[in-house]
């Protein structure tokens, strides 16, 4: 087995197997196949395509690179993914409710970068809250709670790490079989038994249309499956941002609200759906039934009340979450108006991103600090028929020069038209 | 333009610009593109194609990425090329026969490795002959003699150097363009305005096949005719070794025997159809009266002069080409026998080449030294039939053990057969 054997396989179009992309791989993370030898693989394999099988064999040798958590001690591990989108807070609604319900969610979640945002950095908007946990602590809070949510320790799939510096920079990015072993392998290393993907579609998702993104659905789903898990994934709107509220504690007092049932709709849904299939898969219940297990545990208040566990287990005040107007609102405030009358046609959510991410939210850099308290609440979603002067947008940052920076993306991401816009489900496939 | 957009538009099939394939080139030889980078440009562009256009784009770019030679004080200006094979001498007979029919033959040639004799190493055993000829002598020479044969100097096709090492690793050797480019760009480097190209096909050649052979010669003719120089390619059977003497010395007296018009056959034939192309690609002529031409140079003595002045003008001293006898033979003599009654059905030409680099007469690494004297002298060629017990070949070397050596290699390569084989043409097509 040689490096120049299974470029050349690959190169012309032949499968590869499993030992070869093992081999290939380890090769890459141990430094013995170079940069350039991995570089014309990716590209090989852009081109030239993997097979369901080979994707597999793909997912698996990355998730197997590095660390790996070990959730066996326990009983029905269930994890969520999002492939990212704006004002996507469904963890915080999702992952109580489920473990409310007798799933086991040990969840390990990242940081914000560029137009999204982080779960964990969403989480530490709750003073005190820690989300650097210790291997032990983490466990024993799973352990004792049934939920833990923090920061990514060790080295999970290292692999992925230096081919994904690579596919950056050699135009080997957007391929499915890339994409989608990349995704699972962190998430077979992640250890759950039932893997439930929410694969975002449309302008503010990764995945522009809904075709890419059924495909990558169903290629996740099938990579999970063979792979011993139990895995389903739901197509998501990402057309418009999710919910209202778009910033880091902005977004941690919609999901309490949520939380406390005191606000439907889409982040709702979509929280219910996610929620719904993890415990379908987990228990395998039927989904409607799920779906009626899960709307219970938050009207009953159990699935805040986990969330408010889940904080306090990792020091945060729950007094925040009790009552949200102590959570933090930058005080420079600029709201944008309509500037006509008509319809929200569209909201570009890429540019809503940026506008937060402008506006103190975000980083545009790794190293950038965060201000929990920026952010944008809408007042008008797409579709809302509005007059010249309504509120659209509450735009909250810590600097004048910030927000007026902020206001400017936002403006040129609102589109306000004669015409009322097709008006589309959250929940728009369950694969 | 940014290498991620090239590399983009050549993942996806689609054509790339003079300009942008000027960038890759630049940078992959400015170091501002990675090697990462250039290796999966080269695997898109070995899977996904180079156009006629693309690939003198790429000819072109590599021609000029580092020094050029600069003939246009001279007329009629002409080159030959072999893709390479064993026992291929026809330098020494085509470029004076060609230089003294009005051609101007100023010729930068390489050294040997592995199965495949160098022109420069055959030249340097005719004892005092240089090969390492600085510009200005070169010139001086060229203007004096109308011929000059000489060691490559300068940084000549600096991207040649750095794709094909990268090519090597990376399983992106095999691609038609590719090749085409690589041999091209040096030829535009080297500056002669008729550019005869010798592409050998067979068991010997780098082209196994006679349609893969002509592909490149077509695309090769092409790129030199669309560079603007006049260009022709002949394909040669490269089944059997080119003429009966292998080896350093042993080459050279079998090119004077031809150049003294003592020998005819195979080599003569090739040697007279390159020449003859070379004159009439530089002068205009017919084919059919160019080959008059030429064959009247060799009857007539006059190439034999040419060849004598060419060594003399470089310091080799030419008692050695008039009587070569002189020129040495190494001391250890095996003589192969048939070990049956029968036809030569095939000599393996790559076979023959590792055995007479076994004996000494070639380089297994680049630091090795050349045993001037070493080689393979054949009695029998492919089609002859044989009696057992008759000579096939004589090999020549310095040590004992390495007479045994290549005596064992070249057992393999002879296969005796009932069955007389089907005889070839050495020159299959002209294009």
């Amino acid at each position: 087995m040689t490096v120049y054997d299974i470029l050349s396989k690959k190169r012309d179009g032949k499968k590869i197997t499993d030992e070869e992309i093992k081999y290939m791989i380890t090769g890459i993370c141990d430094g013995s196949i170079a940069d350039y030898q991995a570089s014309a693989f990716l590209m090989a394999c852009f081109i030239q395509g993997l097979d369901e099988e080979e994707t597999v064999s793909l997912t698996k040798a990355m998730a197997y690179s590095g660390d790996t958590i070990d959730l066996s001690a326990f009983s029905h591990t269930a994890d969520k993914h999002s492939t990212g989108g704006v004002g996507d807070k469904t963890t915080f609604i999702a992952a109580p409710a489920a473990a409310a319900c007798g799933c086991t969610v040990a969840k390990m979640s990242g940081r914000g970068l560029g137009h999204t945002g982080g779960t964990i950095d969403k989480m530490e908007s709750v003073p005190g809250t820690r989300t650097s946990l210790d291997n032990s602590e983490f466990f024993a809070n799973v352990k004792k709670h049934g939920i833990a949510l923090a920061g990514q320790t060790g080295n999970l799939v290292p692999a992925d790490k230096k081919l994904y510096a690579l596919r950056d920079v050699t135009a080997t990015v957007n391929s499915l079989p890339l994409i989608a072993s990349s995704i699972m392998s962190k998430k077979l290393a992640a250890g759950a038994q039932t893997i439930v993907l929410d694969v975002k579609t449309g302008s503010g998702a990764f995945m522009k249309t809904f075709e890419d993104s059924k495909a990558l659905a169903e290629m996740m789903t099938k990579i999970g499956n063979m792979a011993g898990r139990n895995t389903r994934a739901v197509i998501s709107n990402m057309d418009e941002p999710l919910g209202r509220y778009i910033g880091n504690s902005l977004e941690v007092i919609e999901a309490v609200e949520v939380l406390k049932g005191n606000v439907k709709g889409a982040l709702y849904d979509i929280s219910v759906c996610l929620a719904a299939n993890m415990v379908s898969l987990s228990f395998g219940t039927e989904y409607g039934d799920s779906v009626k297990i899960i709307e219970k545990a938050i009207s009953s208040g159990k699935a805040y009340e986990k969330f408010a566990e889940l904080i306090a287990s990792q020091g945060g005040d729950i007094s925040y979450l009790d009552n949200t107007d102590k959570l933090r609102r930058s005080p420079v405030i600029k709201v944008v108006t309509a500037n006509r009358d008509g319809y929200i046609f569209s909201m570009d959510c890429e540019k809503v991103g940026m506008s937060a991410c402008e506006l103190g939210a975000g980083r545009k850099k790794k190293e950038d600090n965060i201000d929990f308290g920026a952010g944008i609440v809408l007042c008008a979603k797409v579709g809302d028929k509005v007059h010249k002067g309504d509120e659209i947008a509450y735009l909250y940052s810590s600097e004048e020069n910030k927000a007026i920076e902020g206001e400017k993306i936002f403006g040129s991401a609102v589109r306000i038209s004669d015409i009322a816009p097709e008006k589309k489900d959250i929940i728009l496939d369950i694969i």
